[in-house]
């Protein structure tokens, strides 16, 4: 009994440290245990079906516990070739996303001198199946990150990246669905520039999102991107403050403003998401680098 | 002291590794800590006391340590009852606020066709007070969930789950509160529609919920009530547009603009809050089933 | 060799207690490890650099071991004076957070008198000055809880309120930037009201702030700034209504309408906000108290 006792505590010492390392998710600390479990049933002989036992007695329907014990065995197989430091799905995906924003902002930039309700009803159908396409993606995303051991950032990280990104392109979305909705007069220049300032602002976040795999030794070039991101954040501000400002003052048409005044604050709305991601961006940056 | 400190690592492991089972909050962790210092002691002749002392020196009014270390001696009492799988009070309390949202949701539906001011304030008290009464239920929620020891679910699932159910009966409030005030012209037809779909989400939801106790083992049902509740959102969405499309072509009394267009976009947006929680409840069954 | 697997386990179990006695954060399980290696490495007569090599097999520079391994020289330095109970930077932080939003307020309520478009473009420069001033103070906030081993409260708790007092005064802002925007008519006593109400719920939350470090032995204090917080919310509510049930009835100026109800809408909700940070408040009581 003594010496099974000492290989115990080697073992369970050992091994949660070991599993620590890894990552310190909740999932992967029961991993540890049943790992050790394990490990320690076969040390006895005892066969590798050591778990449902040494838990019988506590296992129950309506626990926390079960559902850990669920998904362990969901895990199983794939326990090991987890635990090997791997390329990350999440880069890619981000990337993808990133890169359906710069599309979308590109289609939203390239429409806004464009004034017959045709026009404008084509370019909201292309943006939103662009927006379905980010849906999709930031769906794939929160997927992965329910079912992926290991990631390269805190989970809540990737999550409210994801999300914001997909943000931005709701955003964009929006503004095109007023335009058509509305059908109001040609688009001011002041929203022209708004419009700019938003595909300036995908093509940063872009560069940013391919950024994410090397900025731990290198956050140069993402700090840029932040700054770049709060500079166009403070110009549609003021683009937006003169524009409202104006359209008071001389318009005299009420439906007319009620339009204008809504397509204008989602433009600019959209800038401040464009902001938003460059704040978690600026977090990642002192979180990790 | 060979022989005590063996039997420290059999403890350690064993319990910890125990408790880890159960739940991994930090607060088992560190319960499991102080179960193994009481068994400690008492192994040691020591007393049950050992707490205290063991932790004295560390103790202090501004760490979190003494949070947790007064937390501890809240739970004490409790502490192997709550270990004992038991019956979760959380599937109740969801039911009763998915109940709530339904009756909710009937209310406004039974009002969009009457048109004179004293109904329409009628209605907003009625759901008014069902919007105490939902905020009351998940406020109880968020408390169960502070000082509940085993959660069915993540904690961050279920208050993410009562606070959208929450949102689905503020965006119904919301919409009886914008009728009631401004008074609009009778509500047209496209309004009831979405009334309507927001009854049939609002039903849908209610059986969601009661599925949740379920779902592990058959996600069948849940998953079809996802699917219905985005269908929900979709056929919303293209009501409303077709509707204020038609709103800007016809309307030219402005002040009714600024109302119908209010109301509507919140009845839309209620609509939104219904998938919303369909995309937390898919969550669930990814995370899960 | 036996004896040296019992001292591990021994030192195993110590530290790792030990560690989650003060926080219960992944860095400190993980640093609890590395001290616990270097604790067993010097003994051994392996020197300090043992973690390197322990470790060396499975740092990759895409996993999230490498980041903690980093975060953990990063912290080195630093790690005894660290666990040192010491005072928290998060209480002066805080409060000169809501010191910040009482002179917004009070900024916001004095101007509310004004008309002319010189006086209320004025304010709005003042109040955002004073909202970029929060802005910084809640960055640092987010900045601290980063780099911080040990909060006075969970850390999603302190996030969550200093974001939102940082909403009570972004509220406050686009109450003072609409109103110069579209400098509508004179501001009518009800929204004065509302304004009061405002600077009332902003001195409430100071005071509120300024009992964080006490409430945990006395609750009664902050008790009574919750119920306050929620009876101003209230106020507003009826207020709110009131005035905008009348507006419609009154008012057929389709243009001012449009400004009125938003700034009106705007300072309502400023309400909500204050209220939001109420039940924060009140959760905290529930959690920590």
């Amino acid at each position: 009994m003594a010496a099974g006792v000492e290989w115990h505590g080697f073992f369970s010492s050992i091994l949660v440290a070991f599993l620590f390392l890894f990552e310190y998710g909740n999932v992967t600390i029961f991993s540890g245990y049943c790992y050790l479990c394990a490990v320690l049933a076969v040390r006895d002989g005892e066969g590798s079906d050591c778990l449902p036992r040494s838990s019988g007695g506590v296992v129950s329907e309506t626990t926390a516990c079960n559902r850990v014990y669920v998904k362990f065995f969901r895990m199983k197989n794939t326990f090991f070739s987890r635990l090997a430091p791997k390329e990350s799905k999440f880069y890619p995906l981000l990337e993808q996303l990133s890169e359906t924003l710069v599309k979308a902002a590109e289609t939203l930039v390239s429409s806004l001198p464009k004034s017959t309700p045709e026009e404008r009803e084509e370019t909201y159908r292309k943006i939103k199946d662009l927006e379905h396409e980010g849906d999709k993606l930031s769906q794939k995303i929160l997927d992965e990150l329910s079912s992926t051991f290991i990631t390269p950032f805190d989970r809540e990280d990737i999550h409210d990246l994801a999300s914001s990104l997909d943000d931005v392109i709701d955003g964009i979305n929006s503004c095109a669905e007023r335009i058509s909705l509305y059908n109001p007069r040609p688009i001011s220049n002041s929203g022209r520039t708004i419009g700019d300032l938003i595909r300036q602002g995908a093509n940063c976040l872009n560069k940013a999102v391919h950024e994410l795999e090397r900025f731990r030794d290198k956050p140069k070039t993402l700090r840029e991107c932040c700054v770049e991101l709060h500079d166009i954040e403070n110009q549609a501000d003021i683009v937006y403050a003169l524009f409202i400002k104006q359209l008071f003052e001389e318009e005299k048409d009420a439906i007319e403003i009620i339009k204008i005044k809504d397509i204008m604050e989602t433009l600019e709305e959209t800038t401040d998401a464009v902001d938003h991601v460059g704040k978690l961006l600026a977090n990642l940056i002192v979180k990790y680098a």
